[in-house]
């Protein structure tokens, strides 16, 4: 029989706190690529100016990278209240997703510094995939294991699983157009967020204790 | 009914752990950017004197942001300790305000490196005043959803706002004097700390449940 | 009488807290040793393809640390479940493991820079061989001063040490194939695993409670 | 009235969450300083020996500031062990204190590339000082405010302020040292430990219960 871990163990919180702080860190890290500008004249407001101007794609993409990983939070967070337990397995996918979000610093740094080059969005689209894709493996094992608080119907199940690949569909749909422009491909990446509003307003009856 | 948490759920603790485990990180990265000095002779005392001496300013923004970021934990700590609840929204303006500490070792290092560029004072008083905004907007958002455990009075309400805004006022002040001096300008922003406790002697009855 | 620490204590979970964000961090830390790559025409995808092919070795070492770490984490874990107290020495014995968790980033960036020089993978297989050895110690202080929950049989004890040995003798037989080749010692640190699950098979009665 | 928080509240624990936090990722944060050594020929054993022959200093810095940092965490939590209740006066002294634990890595980075240079030696010995000092500053408030479990008798608290004074003693005793040997210096640190316990079988009756 698999070791299980109950909501109120100590195994089970100590999960959430590495989690937790994984995500902070990785978040904080994202600051760390953009270095200060190296001007020449020490006092000149101008200088510095341009020199802050040159670091606007560095900015971006640490403010996109934050909602990002800030975004994958959120519905971890979610996603682990409606849990009752956690076995082993779902501790190692758990670790398993955690190295993709780790990785993610490397990524948005390359984004800051070619953040024209095609070939950055499909790195950062691939990467931010296989993190959704991740995030399905997790539901499907708690969904598969019993260890969610109220097992859902497979109507709200196939919802989830619909729901969590969203953000893998406007991800490749941004391939092809960064062969076009690389900026309307990041703006591809914002639909996200108001298609996941209008899927929740057509899911399933029994759907909200999934996603609230 | 949007979906909250309370006081002594698993939610609540796992957002306060993100967020002190964000706040932890954002004040040890400050030290990070402050690299070693390189010198000639590396068993010189005279010239790695010199060479610490250049580090001045690095050293002054490490322990400025450290107070700064410091006494944002400590005024989040105070707001979170009268909360009932939290809820989504509040949760995900919790992180947009999280993204901007996330942010502050970057103008941190900016200022150890051109202290005296008019420009360096500009873009730390601009970060340290959206922090302050998104405090007011958290605090708002709670006011309004009814998430605190001891309904303020509209009036006492109106204080708490005025009293987040005050690192705002300074640090706006800031921003013209830097064009003079910017040492002036750094010290404008440690009159916040004494103004802040002259305020808290005028606030309204019932006031110390806000601010204690 | 020294001190010790029941399971339900501030102290226990500070420990934990502790040792939980510094895994974290270390595993979050192996990304900032890859730096973005450095070419000629920022937006040529065949020459930030180039650039990321010599990556290959850092996104693979990043990869293995991450699996390594993340290894002995679901170790550490699961060793602490059994735990029904803590006494001083226990965690001064834990903050020695720690250092060697921490240290481990540098092992990993070397790996990166040089995955072909047999050196290398001495200096990594001996890193991670020490963390090993201090699980022992670990194991045993907890065993000697009655710290487990159910004491062990010796027999089980026995088997107990011999499993957190299993990455020592992968570890140690790398070294002399890296001499050979440094892919094939690569190689044979992930019979790590397989062999963890065969010895499992063959544990003596009882041990399910030391390993689940 | 100046607000407090008992043991068992969120606050007290967000306080420890936060302390731990910072702690972990200074200790982590130690080894980033320590950077792969470029060497002309990628595949040569010697040239990579001996390029990790010269980090030999930034190894040792790096497990003495790993040992010195973890012994204020063992003292920090054993201090906090003792609490009943922590006052705002006190949170705002600890963040003063962490902001000199955080400052550590910048002294351990200076020693490692300077072992030689008497001026480190000064540099780390003060900045370790400092710690202490801020450690007796915390006792005094918590003595003074009467947060401790059980309040010691004056004599037991004297016996306090002198044990955390000790490594004050060490680290001024090497300064005058580093002019004669660096290397001499650091060995004199190495005698708080001993000098800890000797003076620990010499503590006053009652004082088991601050220093178990």
């Amino acid at each position: 029989m698999p070791r299980t871990y109950d909501r109120d163990s100590v195994e089970f919180s100590r999960v959430l706190a590495f989690t937790d702080g994984l995500f902070a860190i990785a978040m904080t890290l994202l600051i760390v690529a953009v270095t200060v500008p190296n001007i020449s004249d020490d006092n000149s407001i101008r200088d510095l100016a341009d020199g802050l101007n040159d670091l606007t794609p560095d900015f971006t993409s640490f403010f996109i990278s934050f909602a990002v990983i800030g975004r994958y939070w959120l519905a971890h967070h979610l996603f682990i209240s409606l849990l009752a337990r956690m076995d082993q397995g779902f501790i190692g996918l758990n670790l398993i997703y955690l190295a993709f979000i780790a990785f993610l610093p490397f990524p948005t740094a390359l984004l800051g510094e070619y953040f024209n080059n095609p070939l950055t969005i499909v790195i950062y689209a691939v990467s931010v995939g296989i993190v959704s894709g991740m995030e399905v493996v997790l539901l499907r094992h708690a969904y598969r294991r019993d260890l969610l608080q109220n097992k859902p119907t497979p109507e709200v199940y196939r919802f989830g699983v619909i729901a969590s690949l969203t953000p893998v569909f406007f991800f490749a749909l941004s391939i092809p157009i960064a062969f076009v422009s690389t900026i309307l491909a990041v703006l591809v990446w914002f639909l996200t967020a108001p298609f996941g509003g209008w899927l929740q307003k057509r899911a399933p009856e029994g759907a909200e204790s999934l996603f609230g």
